[in-house]
């Protein structure tokens, strides 16, 4: 039905309100041509994360919905959370799905930001491929300071955002606009207590010190179960593919005589990076999608 | 669109003919609300292989349009081919995809065999999950013998036809017509020469000579390559799943200090069939096809 087709991750400073986060999703629903999939609230980092699709330009009316929601909701000045923020709509990304290009996302990307400066007074850094300067592709760099830095942030030329005046909105601080692939969160646990080994892994395998280039990871202790997590965001599953990261983590865990004991896929996953694991660990000297029987019937059903 | 889906894969004993096949393909594009998937002609098994989806009752139409279309072309007493036969149409299974029960396939075979007695006189017999006897369950049991066998091996009581008179149609032969879970057919390939080192996996692994119960294998030799291979049908891969069969004949190989070198998916595979390998590999503590991004969309989008 929709030919073009986008995937938005906006993630807002809100995460304990159940009537304010009602509202915003409520919002973004009454808008044509787009789909709320998720929402994903988390109290501790005071935070919520909602995952639309639609035609590009029911996705940025929607996101513009969304803006015009959350702002009269709330206020940074009294959010306190584990997750580190900088805006009230903290980070918005867009991402290409279905006949639409990286570049049709940075062109969104600009003209969202442009929106939301002349109508919310929201200042705007764009990130990820949608950045005006090498420095802001990394959305990490952008966001340090946070909310109650970014007063000075901000008035630091090499800092001046790429939309609107240097000065934070009072109350929502400043948003970051931007374009990538789809990201896949993946973690994977490991049979030890001892929290150095997932750190020494992480730290392994992430671009940012010398491993893959697609990576970010982290150690993190699972408490309650006793054991650690190397937690991996997969930035562009097409060249830094689940099942090497994988297979990465599993040696250099051997080396510390530390197991796998398990995965997790957080949130929702592209077909093609599954297809790509079953591909991977079959060794398949042959694959595609066409070889799929459900992608034939609903070719066939047109 | 169509909510009851089924799914059936009649081979034909025409491989070499081009206009006796598109004529029977054309039959059954005729009929509504059934799609044409796929066609295969082997010239050396002399046998070609239709896959066609639809509604239950357009599947069926369309399999009594084939019947209508191919019996008047093939004439089974001038037919030599690699691939063993007993009918014109030589057997039919019926496959629940969506919104159908194997006891409906089960009941919609006998409905067809029915039909196909009545209307062509060739008498039919009903296997896999239809079979009416626990012996006639296995395919190559009914077809043992074959068309040149038929005339003797029906008048005996035991082999009395589920559908018909004990009396082989002239140019025809017999029919088995059967429901069956889908069916993948996947090669793996050995890094020798030695065909006695696929054979004895392939034995290893089939469930006749005691490995998994729903696996059928062979060991072939794959000439041109130098290679072998053990080529292997899953009967019922939700049950006996690819990674289990991939792993133990990875580790039968070890044995004789073989490798496996690479593998095949012949023809079509299931989505479910594809996670479940990706999911096995992963060691996923949680998976479910609610987490593949396409059908969320899908699902959105309604």
């Amino acid at each position: 039905m929709w030919k073009k087709l986008i995937e938005s991750v906006p993630n807002v400073s809100e995460g304990r309100d159940r009537e304010a986060i009602a509202a915003m999703a409520a919002a973004m629903r009454a808008v044509p041509m787009v789909r709320l999939l998720d929402v994903q609230s988390d109290p501790d980092h005071h935070r919520t994360v909602f995952t639309l699709v639609g035609e590009p330009d029911g996705v940025v009316d929607a996101l513009l919905a969304l803006f015009a929601s959350a702002l009269p909701r709330i206020d940074l000045r009294r959010h306190r959370g584990e997750h580190p923020r900088m805006g009230a709509v903290d980070v918005v990304p867009l991402v290409p799905v279905r006949g639409v290009t990286m570049a049709d996302c940075v062109a969104l990307a600009r003209r969202l930001g442009q929106e939301v400066w002349e109508r919310f007074r929201v200042p705007v850094y764009l990130y990820g491929e949608a950045a005006a300067r090498p420095e802001r592709r990394d959305l990490a760099e952008i966001r340090k300071g946070e909310f109650e830095g970014f007063p000075d942030k901000i008035q630091r030329a090499e800092w001046a955002p790429d939309f609107g005046e240097p000065a934070v909105h009072p109350t929502a601080g400043v948003t970051a606009i931007g374009a990538r692939e789809f990201l896949i969160a993946f973690n994977v646990n490991l049979g030890t207590s001892d929290l150095g080994v997932a750190k020494a892994i992480a730290k392994a395998v992430r671009g940012s010190s010398g491993g893959f280039r697609y990576v970010k990871a982290l150690g993190i202790s699972l408490a309650e179960r006793g054991i650690v997590q190397v937690s991996v965001n997969l930035t562009n599953y097409k060249k830094t593919p689940i099942p090497r990261v994988l297979e990465c983590i599993r040696r250099e865990a051997a080396r510390y005589g530390v197991s796998v004991v398990g995965t997790e896929i957080v949130g929702l996953v592209p077909q093609e990076a599954l297809d790509q694991v079953a591909e991977y660990y079959l060794a398949l000297e042959r694959f595609s999608p066409d070889m799929v029987f459900e992608r034939r019937v609903q070719e066939a059903l047109g």
